[in-house]
């Protein structure tokens, strides 16, 4: 696992994560102003973007801009990655302005979801800490930290982490995004052979919270770097 | 909570599922042949698509092919529908054949997914027999039946199915999918408000489990009727 | 013919139409404001769109969302609904407010169109009541009633209220919107198969007229209950 | 009323109409093959598309490739045009062929739907006896001819073939699409003030009856010329 | 090569370019008001939109309308239009006004982009009289004037304005844009078979260079005229 | 200028080139089959889309899938890519494969549409190399290699490479397509300002000849490495 910060110029805030073989290029945006139906509330907004470049995976996947529509995995994992990390963010202490996320896959092995909610805290700190002097807020607007795993169940075993091979052959695969301080933001379980009972999500979930501690070391190294 | 069996006359299943004032038209259609990818594998697909009238809530909503795509949640809740019924599902007993199981929003008032998943395995479960009698299948290819509830925490207190109003100020809210023997299919649960521990995600997940038994009590009165 | 008014909760209006197996679920919203081009005439509108559920017919049809596109037949009926309902409304008592008229078929037998445009106008009925005692208007802006039917020549005979079956063998397809006092609002008669001559149009214009005058009355009873 | 026959070089039959300052040209495509769902009948087809040139009309309209969609009111004219023809096509005598009829409106000012019915049979007239000879056809594929005219009632009074300004203040608009032998394909008769009666109905037909069997005779001689 | 001036009668400006057999129709639109981006400038602005109605062609092509979207060609080639024309247009004199060239090819024989610019120069030129009288503009905003053409090399030889069948051929295309001074705006050289060498190059150039000269005293007849 | 060969593991051939603060990621895919149009000529294909990551740029982009369309801009450079790179390709020696490549720009500072053509060029030699061995393949399909760069005039003076500042006060554009051997692919020159005169456009194209020259040395060491 490791964590590029500032890996693009532009960008008020950036990492570039990798995690196995999966790279995941997180930027985050800073602009004034809020969506519409969120004007005049004094308060700011968090959105993220999440996409795959074609040829990231084995075989070369037709680009969604091309199709003309957005697929259902696409705008699911975008709203997972909102969702994410808007749990950690005071609105009132960022005043109306709105920080976008796009976190774009270079390179698929498994775990991009989490991948990038991981990286995209990274670069969501930056950000944060960017518009923070710029507009002179007086309180931070990050309450927390936040990082994700992804946990599975190959041959049986609970297993951390699995990459693209595991992944597919997984009987049960859980997303799980955890604070900095060991608690749930996200748990997402699905049986993707058969039905799964509670001794194995409790398994499952002891798992994750341990990965997630890891990743919040890695992610303090890079920020403190 | 109220299942009319058969509401639709041309469908080869279908269920009028009512939950409070939240009300779901679910329509099993069954066609030969599979998706491209699952052709030649002598394996069956169950699908499904979720959608809301335009006047099912309480403002007026555009419709999705006036806006000519489909939105990041219909298409999220589309594949948990889809996703909750293959698990019960025995793909090599089902022959190539696709079961469709269109859900569609008259009236919400809270839970529309878990009542059109609920619903759907009513109409699911007709469509088989259809399916079993008209191609002359040897094995069931139910292997279980589904019923979903939604449950959250408002005012720090977890509470079974939310309506609207509930669900607007829930502080955590999970959705759980769980088979007629009381294993888990999917869970989703989301810190709406701030982060939750694994005391309150244990007590949520009794509470599921036990509203998801009253529910398949109902499904099977309908059933037998 | 049944018509149950007040089948939705939210709507300002809606009626769920029965006209033999064909059941269409009508739905008034009053909305503030008027489209940009009729903004500062101080003049109302009326709008209707018209849809299908996919499993509203024998065999399955794609979504048009899922298309991503509306087809013309949907765009035909919307806007016939909607010059018909316009045809009884005086926009001027009714000051800037729009009324939409949802008309989502929810099983189909022939005759969709013209079940729409009846009981599209009672649930209009409603909205016109709600949008005068809300906005406390003097004038009422509803200048009389609409009724619509379908006729055609079926084995050379002029028939009344075509369903499917008749309506896919018919000759000539006419659909006739009449007020409650027996004046055309809107005529379109289609040769499908051989042209027509000036008697038998005039004997379907007679047979319509007819058929108008008995859904008026079924309209007062619906409105009067 | 002047027609230009085989205005274009590439089409298998063209016309440009001009109806006053409305312009018109008409191009008819033959191909070889059906639609999907018509092989294997031994029938052929025929269809239409209508269109506008942005700049067609008083003040400029966004193109509909640019919008990425059709709008209704062109949907509505395509399918008319394509109806009125078929009414005079055998389709057994045309073998499994298309022939598509362009209508693309190059300056409107009233009446573009009629104007290009009436040029499109021209079109289709030269397109047939291409197809007749080139596929050595026994039988002529064509019925009859068609002509189509717009009636209206301007200040109480009937009238004949509105311009724009005309239409624009119509209190009723009628299309009426009638064969070279005087009966009826199509009655399109719309109220667009008040209701109309049916002695006002009568009236209108009898000159949009006339005025077709005018535009029938300019037909025959474009297509002897 | 002929151009017929005001060829329309709405438009401000508008030119029907005969090169061989391809038929350009250019319209000139002027608006008030420019772009959102370049509001507030106190300049103006001039676009294109190139279009080719289905059967200008051999074979008919699907309408972009139709297809739902733009085609990569048709973007090129509006935006190439665009650029030339705003090449001799001074925008200050213009005042914030945006002329709008569409150039809908009726029929296409090769080079059609090379005349579409041609015409709606001639287009252009009236409307920006037009612009001027009515807007009272004490400078002229056109600098100058615009012609382009296409020069390819044929077997081995240059070769001016090829046709369709010639140019399918060509082992090497290039458009050339030049003002009336004999400047160059646009030079766009593409080899279709091998590449081409410095030499080549040159006498392309002075070929088009020379047969620009041309079009540009068509286009001052015509403008005279 | 650098060129990281293989910088992705699934693509069969990859370059990661830098250009300044320009970085575009260029992946080759090699799929066997050819374009519907191409099928059975026994020749292959080569393709390229170009895409920007949304913050690429100083300020965020709307991501063209969200948009629904592609715009003009990217059409027009996937298209000149494409075409680029097919001058050096030999589509016998090839058969019926298809190699497609994807530009995206991770980082843009100018000159974003050459970086990726020499990138491209790159990619797509790993790529022949690849399907060489694989299809074993008598004859190389590769018949050449090629460069682009892009040249300007900044205040009078011919300049090489322009970086984004500068491009955008550029009075002259020029992207000139070069072979190893000096002839040229592509030539395109836009007037930014000024019209431009013969002996400038001399002055820029011996300025461009001189700098890929350079970079066909760089991708030689890159191949070589």
């Amino acid at each position: 696992m490791n964590i590029t910060r500032n890996w693009l110029r532009h960008a008020e805030g950036s990492a570039l994560i990798e995690f196995g073989e999966t790279r995941v290029l997180c930027a985050a945006t800073v602009e004034d102003g809020v969506p519409r139906w969120r004007r005049g509330t004094g308060e700011g907004w968090v959105t993220a973007e999440y996409a795959m470049l074609p040829r990231a995976t084995d075989t070369r996947g037709t680009r969604e801009s091309v199709k003309g529509k957005i697929g259902g995995r696409t705008h699911e994992i975008s709203r997972l990655i909102g969702r994410s990390l808007r749990a950690v963010v005071d609105f009132k202490a960022m005043g109306e302005h709105t920080i976008t996320l796009d976190c774009d896959v270079l390179q698929a092995d498994g775990g991009t979801r989490t991948a990038a909610i991981t990286g995209a805290y990274v670069a969501l700190s930056d950000a944060v800490k960017y518009l923070r002097k710029r507009r002179n807020l007086k309180n931070n607007p990050l309450t927390g930290s936040v990082a994700a795993i992804s946990v599975g169940v190959v041959q049986g075993k609970p297993r951390l982490d699995l990459n693209y091979l595991e992944d597919s052959v997984a009987e049960t695969d859980m997303n799980v995004v955890v604070t900095g301080t060991g608690e749930f933001i996200e748990v997402q379980g699905t049986a993707e052979g058969a039905p799964f009972d509670r001794a194995l999500l409790d398994s499952l979930l002891d798992l994750a919270v341990g990965g997630c501690a890891e990743l919040t070391e890695i992610q303090k190294k890079a920020l403190a770097g």
